[in-house]
């Protein structure tokens, strides 16, 4: 009888679920659920009151009623039995933060609280504590605080101190009422199998979890807010597992509600990027994984810890159990694409991508996969978002350097996928000068299915970059979890690298380097980086200056 | 009975008329005919053979049959009688070069010609004598030329030197048959009165005369070409002559073509940028006149001969007898926007546009008007179309920092609006530091139909900037220069000061500067001089690199 494993992908809008046979990996079934109530960023469900700018919630009942149906759906689809099923692993967005009681009920659910926006789970986009991130890191910095160097020097308003010191701040009784805060990870787990754990991954790239340090100290805590010094000691409270491990089995409500068997393994969860780095086969040291979409994330094994400048995150066991998982990241990338085509592409392309039934990045590509490198004439600085590595600095803004009369759409939309190809080569080097080896690279996310951006990716590395076979990688990650959960003796595997060789497929397609390409394409890093050091290592601070200017008056 | 002046402005898409009250410069009647063989840029009237790219060539059967109508046109709508008519005075594009005979017969109307491209009139954007321009510059750079510097130290390939050098070179026989090489401005008067004369605006702005050294030496020209060497001795013999000076009077044939009276004073002409600004009242010093279109011309009167960095050119005698006409200009500023509306705004915009029955220029600047100083975040160096003052340098390229993904169209379209009016408070900084007093402005041009443009660069410059009032601000200008000719006793004027007092009509409107925007533009001007130096004065010379990279392969 063959073995399957399930893996679910808590995503933004959506869960889904995919069902893979443990020998290969292949899958079998997939299915996807939007949650009903979405992104809560203009009111509550339970309100009328509109949120505050740059809030963003979500459900938690949605992401348990998701997973029942696409679980089900699957094992209808596949015609998998229940006992089939071996292990159940889980990625999900973090740091996405639930408050709870002690025993796991979210706050939200509580009459008392239901109003309250505090109550409700923090998504990941939830952008609100800015200005708490902002005295986390430059109270970090002032004492010199040991963590700070392995998170490139700044910690983001996405992560779990801003978030929390958010909480305490604007609604201290939630605080207090708050017994426990969960990611939405762990806490999907805790339902699944009555146990809490903490999963390594979102514990140490967004929790500042250290495996031999343990979390920021109290003092730091007593420092930062007197009435925090239990954030971790109690509201985090919980042992810190790698992903894959097994938390516990199955519960008999939920084995019966999912349709599966009591006791079935269920695997400590991972952040979604970083499922997606195990669906795409890297399980060691020396492949760089980046998962590319609006933004890019790009992750890579080592082993040892090197405190490198400008990555955002080195977490032991925060990947792959045994190794230090190394995380960079470009804050813009489709999210820019999808800015130009939105905001900067005249009537005459729609009109074109209508009449050819084609997308207007399919047009605009074609267009562009004719110009060779260095013909446009333009050169960008792809810092619509800011930049994530290797200056870690929010305020940093985009740039276009070389428009003529005679520039055109198309050219514009090339010099914007070269000068995130020129992003990713100055994380790569920065990487390989500190001593952590990148050999090869593999990709999955959206923008692996624009051939073009791939070609341009290779050709400014000068490396061979491979795009993941899986469809679902991030889906399959997970179910790798499960499958490692299970262990061989329970019908999966005893570790990472073992599941990665069975249960990934080969990649879709290898993208190599032009070797014309090579020479002008050094030539545009060449000035890429001088501009890049001049507006982001503080000669020139225009942009800076700038943000100022938007924000006065 | 009342006195009239006649004002032809020979443009170069068509020849416009405009007859005008002698006392007070009333308009009474106006007349505008295209030019039936346009812009030659494709193939020759006579041949289908395809002209080389950068071409650009007119028929000068065209200005006469133009001129024609439209007088006629003028005289029968404004019933003036022929015999009012005091005086004809004509501004026309420079440099547009046209090679005849001695008898002024052009070279393209003779059988065994007209077939060959260099025989006919090239217009002032023939762009094909770069080659030519560039060793005309180098030249004179390493000879230490002394007239160089009264040109920023670079000559266009627009200018008389390229063309002629370019015609030697490419058609030698040609250049040869060519007794004569004639501005058509200078060749109109001349068909009109018999007598050949150069007028000292483009003799002086684009034919390297001065009127105390002349033209450049023979010298000079040996060590270009040694069959150069008759350029100004012969090719261009004929007296120099300030504009508005009586050339003659109407021949009997013209006087009959025209129905006006043979013997009818015909001003010496003038470049028709510089009759806008006698048409904007402009005619002493201390007061710039900015004529805005596609590009902008600056100028301004001063009363001693100062060699400023950075500004285009300096003539005695060029725009006003007895002063030192200074010229400055910016290389794309309509021409910037017009790039952006073709290229960068997509189609909610052009349908809102649609359905308001508005120009995209309208809803773009209504938008705009929106936002106050520094809102955008973002700022541009206006390059599109290189630098001409103060920088003198093609190769530089356009520029815009500070897009996020929030950025918006109409967020852009006054950050270009706004990069135009620093790159006109350069220019004037650059006269004021060097000497020549800039103490206020006055502008033409379709670009002053733009209230948010127009209040942009009061607010960006500090000064108040008025509108000049005359419909046809050209036109005028070349009207008043008829006038001049008339001199006093025949009913017109004996000076263009005594002409501007009482012919130029009060300014539509004044844009005074708002107190509160004087700040934030200072402190984005700031920020724009440290771009325009740090990328124009050789600091980072990544626009020219990239150019190299646009035209390689």
């Amino acid at each position: 009888m063959s073995k399957f494993a399930i893996g679910l992908d808590f995503g933004t809008e959506s869960v889904r679920a995919l069902l893979v046979k443990v020998e290969t990996g292949a899958a079998l079934a997939t299915a996807v659920e939007p949650y009903a109530d979405g992104v809560i960023d203009e009111a509550l469900p339970t309100s009328d009151a509109a949120l505050p700018p740059d809030w963003a919630l979500q459900n938690q009942q949605d992401w348990l009623d998701g997973m029942q149906t696409v679980v089900q759906s699957v094992l209808a689809e596949s015609g998998a039995s229940r006992e089939s099923v071996v292990g159940l692993g889980i990625d999900f967005t973090a740091a996405t933060l639930l408050p709870t009681t002690i025993d796991g009920t979210p706050l939200c659910t509580l009459p008392s609280y239901e109003n309250r926006p505090h109550a409700w789970a923090k998504l990941w986009k939830h952008h609100a504590a800015q200005a708490q991130a902002d005295r986390v890191n430059e109270l970090a910095l002032a004492r010199n605080e040991p963590w700070l160097a392995r998170y490139g020097g700044k910690i983001s308003s996405e992560w779990l101190m801003p978030k929390a010191l958010q909480l305490l701040e604007e609604a201290p009784d939630l605080y207090l009422a708050a017994d426990r805060i969960v990611e939405g990870a762990d806490w999907v787990v805790w339902q699944l199998t009555g146990a809490l754990t903490r999963n390594a991954c979102t514990a140490g790239y967004k929790a500042n979890w250290h495996k031999v340090d343990g979390f920021p100290s109290t003092d730091f805590l007593a420092a930062l807010h007197p009435d925090m010094t239990d954030l971790y000691t109690d509201k985090l409270a919980g042992p810190v597992v790698p992903p894959g491990h097994k938390v516990g089995g199955l519960t008999v409500e939920w084995a019966t509600r999912l349709g599966l068997v009591a006791g079935t393994p269920v695997a400590a969860p991972i952040i979604d990027a970083h499922a997606a780095m195990l669906g795409g086969a890297v399980s060691g040291p020396g492949t760089m994984f980046m998962i590319m979409g609006t933004s890019t994330c790009h992750m890579l094994l080592g082993e040892t810890e090197v405190l490198a400048k400008g990555i955002a995150g080195v977490v032991e066991d925060g990947m792959v159990p045994g190794f230090f998982g190394y995380e960079a990241g470009q804050a813009g990338v489709g999210d820019i694409f999808a800015w130009f085509v939105d905001n900067s592409v005249p009537p005459s392309y729609h009109e074109e991508a209508d009449s050819r039934g084609l997308s207007l990045h399919n047009i605009l590509a074609e267009k562009a996969a004719l110009l060779r490198p260095g013909q446009s004439g333009l050169l960008a600085l792809d810092w619509w978002n800011g930049n994530r590595s290797t200056l870690v600095d929010a305020e940093l803004s985009g740039l276009l350097l070389g428009c003529t009369l005679a520039t055109k759409v198309e050219e514009i939309y090339r010099a914007l996928i070269e000068a995130t190809a020129f992003g990713t080569r100055v994380i790569i080097e920065a990487f390989t000068e500190q001593g952590i080896s990148v050999g090869s690279i593999v990709t999955g996310g959206g923008l692996t299915k624009n051939p073009l951006l791939m070609q341009i990716y290779a050709d400014v590395t000068g490396s061979e970059i491979a795009v993941a076979g899986a469809e679902q990688v991030s889906a399959l990650g997970a179910a790798m979890l499960g499958a490692v959960a299970a262990g061989h003796s329970g019908g999966g595997y005893d570790s990472l690298s073992d599941a990665a060789a069975q249960m990934t497929p080969s990649p879709t397609k290898v993208y190599r380097p032009k070797a014309d390409h090579l020479a002008p394409y050094n030539a545009l890093y060449a000035e890429y980086l001088r501009l890049y050091d001049y507006f982001g290592r503080g000669e020139n601070n225009v942009m800076k200056t700038l943000r100022t200017l938007h924000s006065e008056g």
